[in-house]
């Protein structure tokens, strides 16, 4: 035996040891482990068949779309449902089920999810035309398909939120913090979204499981939809803990939003960087009183303040 | 027929349908769709040309940089000529143009970026170099080349702004948006961005279109040079609606600095959270005023207060 | 030659100049290069032999793990040792050592770290916990294993802190830097971070080189752990520059608490964009005094204020 091999060897002890002392965060002997890379290419494969034409390798005719699309489904079919059953086992008392009897659940799951990608589509059409109406830097909805954060990440929650709904296990999460590591914006697939939802460059927006978004909503970077208080930890699971948003309000960047029982009516208009823990009523503009500014020029001995002239800016805003 | 067709038959007659319903979200019949991928792998080989022998696999010596540097320009000159002249035919008015024509001018337009790059390098030197000196967790250069994602950003917007000044459609936008997938740095390809630019931690950091930056310039995380108001929504298109940036201005973290109209003086330093919506003089700080704190400690009734003070703070920074 | 030949050469041409000019972002004639990729892949490897069966493409019985672990390990034993034998040659002053030496050295380095796997696992371990204790939204250990950015952030920081503390150049921060481009979550290799560490959401907190966090401390998106100034640049490189966190603290979504010597003690909780730069004495609530909202109604003429209800707000946060 050599140095290398026993090194190895040393390691490989020490090793065993800790998944002995930590089996918790180890997962052995059972069928139930989730394949993430699949999982990714499945979401890949659902973006072809929601977007066709935009994304994938080959151009797409009249005449062969059926094909292309028969043949996405059946790969997103074989792979999603195994892995929906491999999730079922996340369930709680399905010891004793018989393995075929979860694996058709997997089938059938999937079947009800991929039956509703024409209300998917019809919803992201709607989001396509809120995000392009909304843009003046949108040249084209094509570049919002192609290339829009905000997009992607509405599309992965609307997606992962079918399967939220249909109780699968893991994968919903999945799904979501693989758009979020992309998109950096974080919406939990619990979150119930109406139609043309925009939100616009995304990055840092939070939206808690519990949320429940109208229509014409429109979010800039930065929003926080959460929780005041985590405290009880698992004792709130379940507990309607993040706000609700009514139909056409507009939140800007930095504003946090927070509480199960804090409703923003229809129209409402929130400024940026401001904190609301109360229900706001409808069409009403909420923003941060009195952000003075201080200014000190060079050579100057004093600092002088101007009041930031609230109004003026929501002459431009609203 | 077994189930399973049956199945795969019926989720493809119900996407047909969709996609009769929503086909302003498809893109068939047409030879522009662009490879996401190859533009990607086209990005990568970029950065390969810009920093040689700081990524890819091979290490490089004095006398083979030259066919290192001929090969990787062949292999990205055959690729993106392709993608610029299928991403033509988004521009308006190109039915009658015939194909020749336009492969022609995308093989054009592709030499014209490609013969920028040497100004790009120039550039970035600088950026590297600001980057180096204004970090004290720097420990060389070469860490800020291989890890930085400020830089990398910045990178990525230098060069799709010269496609953009080209008029290439779409792919410039493609491109920072990968990068805002990588980075949380969100730059418009429009923005005009000085050398030494620098970019700290840089997540949520949000730039529009039609920014102006100077020289020397240094920009923490989650700061915004943003539009006042997008309400006007397409109308807006190629009216200025983000600020003016001039030399030697730094903006700490979590600023907003929003308006077309708004010119940030040279010398200027603006305090994390400032919320700025009116030009600002030359060699001015700017701060939120009274950001007072509150403080209760266990066991007391009351809360007590503590103005922040901004002139001690500011003794630090400046 | 053809035209294609022409203008490739022409291109080359420029770029070899421009290499010429700025030879200072080049890297050629060493041996020093590092492989980006291979790093990343032995990350990935890394999070398998942590978290063993959550990974990775195959089910692993007990009776396997052992030869599972053994392969991993020869592999990272194998690339991550020449990686870091190649990193040395950062160190200052290497010229004159051999080059047998510099690889010996890099094997032991390797050894060292990968002898500090189960005492991160334990740090892992009850980082899971924490994240489970704290976060309601959580359905199981397996989903925060499997999904949540926070953890994939803590595991990279402590992987890449031991290579640190082991003086090992550019390693560390290229995995940090990887970890944030996943995540948004910016952890600078340096700093010192206890167990039970628990990060919700995260996109857009940066902790800077020289914090100190204690045990049992959680923080929300887009807090900031940061410096009061780098106006010094390099000669601050190794001063305590960022803050001392105490054990059971917890601080809220985009809170900045910045200077080397401020010390938030024991317990303390800090309120949403809260902005402390002055040491918390411990069991002390902190939050922005007077975060005032005004409100204006369609059909009013005025705008009505409401000072936001702190002590209420904390009723439900602490």
């Amino acid at each position: 035996m050599n140095t290398a091999d026993t090194s190895t060897k040393y390691l490989v002890n020490l090793l065993m040891k800790s998944y002995q002392d930590h089996a918790e965060i180890i997962k052995v002997d059972t069928k139930i482990q989730l394949n993430r890379s699949i999982l990714i290419d499945v979401l890949d494969k659902l973006r072809c068949l929601i977007f066709p034409g935009y994304f994938g390798k080959k151009n797409i005719s009249s005449s062969s779309v059926e094909y292309y699309a028969g043949d996405l489904l059946e790969d997103v079919t074989f792979h999603l449902s195994a892995q929906i059953a491999r999730a079922l086992h996340h369930r709680a008392n399905l010891e004793n089920i018989p393995e075929e009897l979860i694996i058709k659940e997997g089938e059938k799951l999937c079947f009800t999810f991929l039956s509703k990608l024409p209300e998917i589509r019809e919803l992201l059409a709607a989001d396509v035309s809120a995000a392009f109406d909304g843009d003046p830097a949108a040249r084209s909805k094509d570049e919002i398909i192609s290339s829009y954060p905000g997009l992607y990440a509405i599309m992965v929650s609307r997606l992962a939120h079918v399967l939220y709904t249909l109780d699968v296990p893991l994968i919903p999460r999945i799904l979501t913090e693989h758009a979020h590591s992309i998109t950096g914006i974080d919406i939990h697939p619990g979150a119930v979204i109406g139609h043309h939802f925009f939100i616009d460059h995304g990055t840092g927006i939070v939206i808690g499981e519990t949320t429940i978004i109208g229509n014409h909503v429109k979010l800039y970077q930065g929003v926080t939809l959460g929780a005041l208080s985590t405290r009880g930890g698992q004792v709130l699971q379940d507990v309607k803990r993040h706000p609700t948003i009514e139909d056409h309000v507009t939140i800007y960047s930095g504003a946090s939003i927070l509480g199960g029982t804090t409703i923003v009516g229809e129209g409402v208009v929130i400024g940026s960087n401001a904190f609301v823990t109360k229900s706001v009523p409808e069409k009403t503009k909420v923003s941060v009183r009195n952000p003075e500014l201080q200014f000190k020029t060079e050579g100057m001995s004093q600092w002088s303040h101007e009041e930031f002239r609230q109004e003026e800016f929501w002459d431009y805003v609203i």
